[in-house]
């Protein structure tokens, strides 16, 4: 197997450590000036000075890469999307600049349950290839990871489908894909009369056959007013757990519900948007170790108030960046611009969001030992940059400061 | 010549009237359902219906080009920029993050002073180059036709040499380029004990020569606290007018010295920046019909409230877009985020913002009559855009929904 020597680099990298970073740690990273990367089997061998690296080498056959002394960063792990749907809601986004009411637009055939009606009545090809372009351009803003949630078939065949489309996704394109079933993503039509009755159906059906499907490993659910209760989620969450999901939550979106405390009481991976979190649910997260997925471009696109983003990190709590692409309340592919605005809205510092942005979003979907940062083992997944360090995502303000996008090693944009 | 046929697209474009769109005018577009055009020569020969376009045909060889009902609109056109620099400032612009203040930046070798270092130290080749890359990438973002300006190099030789430089960009790469001097950008540090002499300098020998030169079409100056006051500012601006010189002021950017007032009284084509401008500043601008050229990624690259555009446009300003690129306070190369913060910030409409980043940008800079929308013998600058229509610019946040690039009826990029 041919080795491929990476030289002349400086290496921007957060260290695995026994959890998340947290507090201070989330702004430590290894930087390595004129720096050196081995890679073998589309993984890296040894990362270090270039002496050290060598030193690996002995007489094997290598193929150089002279990066010329630019700055690389790991590629970006996106732990919170909606990337498998059928359709955009540009006409339904539009009408909600004009300012027209969100009962309005429901009767327009807008909202979550038009993508519903969308994949529910596309055929897992159509579903597979929209989807497949959407990925096809978040690779191009430098992810390399992917977490992609099901959640807009609501019912056990459509969800089952979407898993199985988000399946394929992952096995025929360059990015690691993690399925994560969200069958609570909302009450479909069908059963708007009988939340309960959908309830059931999740706890009794729905859950146990993903689990035989076997595709997705965690299980997420929306806990929000008008979707479903705390007492609601803590009922499907447990069950999950007895399954052997793994848990997140989307808490506290829009109203304080006690979403995340909920989500440091049940031992959640992650908690998702917090928006509205209170300085009591954020104790809760720090102290189970909870890692806060924040979505920056959902809070600018719904023109909402950011998380906060510096109280989590003073309290503790681990903080991780993903874009939330989905076709209703954040059409965002680029984690460039999450990074930016998790800069200049939220105060993070560049190396507080490369972090989140890598490692902590690693952390969120289970795969902090394969990818998240440039260490011996992992995958060998980075980008070079077009600019000084990490805070050139943010001085590019806007734009996609990045030469080439790697992916185990193969240059994929 | 060949004739291009441009078919099957839905195009939204304003409409050039007597004056740049204000108050109700600036959110009215003209926007055709299957429409057409024709090109001949770089310019749109023919614009509308299918069977109106083709009957312009008659037996003349044409290439057709099918746009599958993509949506079109005109080219960006970024009617201010600092694109001419010789080095980025990512680590001064790391500094301000961290909250060091601006004298230690100074002292650290940061600030205006320092690009101006670097531009009267690089020689006219590096000059270019560095700009070229810059001008590439801006290009890349949809931007078709881009004002340039000089300002710093601040003294007669150093300006003169920028001009040269922004002529030597306009005649070799793809966009119209237009040329401002900017003497007047700040103090330099041979005249800091001494600003009067600077003022002299500009009237008696840099305007002049700059006047002989004959290359920038109009004069520019930052009108704020430390650098010229309104008093200077004016003596500069009537000077620059018995040259000839159409006027520009960077006005009210930081502290309400009275420059939109200024840009009224003076009827500039147009007052820049504006973050701070009062209620009759904005009077009077309408009333003279000055643009307002807003330039909201500066605002938020600097953590600022953004212009009032609404208050603006609701006293009838014209309003213009421009992306402010500069190695300093904003380094944005992308007209779309700038569309992005202009709805999403501003609270302009999608309509109104593709009037601001087109036609109102190009009255802005003197060129209603050859750029800025897609109407017969203007140039065929437009975008085919990976969208529905112009709201993708805020629908994709932080993207760039643009499938392809047109400029004088040819794809560059």
């Amino acid at each position: 197997m041919t080795l491929k020597l990476f030289k002349r680099a400086r290496i921007y990298t957060p260290l695995l450590g026994s959890g998340p970073a947290c507090g201070p740690d989330q702004a430590k990273l290894s930087v390595l000036e004129d720096g050196c990367f081995l890679v073998e089997g589309g993984r890296f061998l040894a990362v270090g000075r270039r002496d050290e690296v060598e030193r690996r080498l002995s007489d094997r056959t290598v193929k150089e890469f002279d990066l010329g002394g630019a700055a690389v960063v790991p590629g970006f792990v996106d732990p919170h999307t909606h990337a498998c749907f059928a359709a955009r809601r540009e006409s339904e986004f539009s009408m909600r600049l004009a300012g027209r009411p969100y009962l309005d637009i429901l009767k327009a055939g807008g909202g979550i349950l038009s993508s519903v009606r969308a994949v529910r009545s596309a055929s897992d090809d159509d579903l597979y290839e929209f989807s497949r372009a959407l990925l096809a351009s978040t690779l191009s803003y430098g992810t390399t990871t992917i977490e992609v949630k099901s959640g807009y078939g609501l019912d056990t065949e459509s969800e089952l489908r979407m898993l199985r489309v988000i399946d394929r996704l992952g096995r025929t394109t360059p990015q690691t894909v993690v399925p994560t079933f969200m069958g609570a993503h909302a009450v479909p039509e069908e059963h708007k009369n009988d939340p309960e009755a959908y309830v059931r159906l999740l706890l009794d059906e729905m859950l146990p056959a993903v689990k035989e499907q076997g595709i997705a490993r965690f299980c997420d659910i929306f806990c929000e007013e008008g979707v479903f209760s705390v007492a609601e989620s803590r009922r499907i969450l447990n069950r999950a757990r007895e399954l052997g999901f793994r848990l997140k939550v989307h808490a506290d979106e829009v109203n304080d519900l006690g979403g995340a405390a909920l989500a440091g009481e049940m031992r959640c991976v992650s908690a998702e948007h917090l928006l509205a979190a209170s300085d009591a649910g954020i104790d809760a997260m720090a102290a189970a170790r909870v890692t806060a997925v924040l979505l920056p471009a959902t809070a600018y696109s719904l023109r909402k108030p950011f998380a906060r983003a510096r109280t989590m990190i003073e309290k503790g709590a681990p903080v991780a960046l993903a874009t939330d692409l989905n076709p209703g309340s954040c059409f965002c592919e680029s984690m460039p611009f999450v990074f930016s605005l998790a800069v200049m809205g939220m105060g993070m510092t560049p190396e507080e969001a490369l972090t989140g942005a890598t490692l902590n979003a690693a952390w969120a979907i289970g795969l902090e030992r394969e990818v998240g940062s440039i260490e011996p083992s992992k995958l060998a997944d980075f980008l070079v940059l077009d600019g000084e360090g990490p805070a050139a995502f943010a001085y590019a303000s806007g734009a996609r400061p990045i030469t080439s996008v790697w992916k185990e090693g193969e240059r994929v944009a």
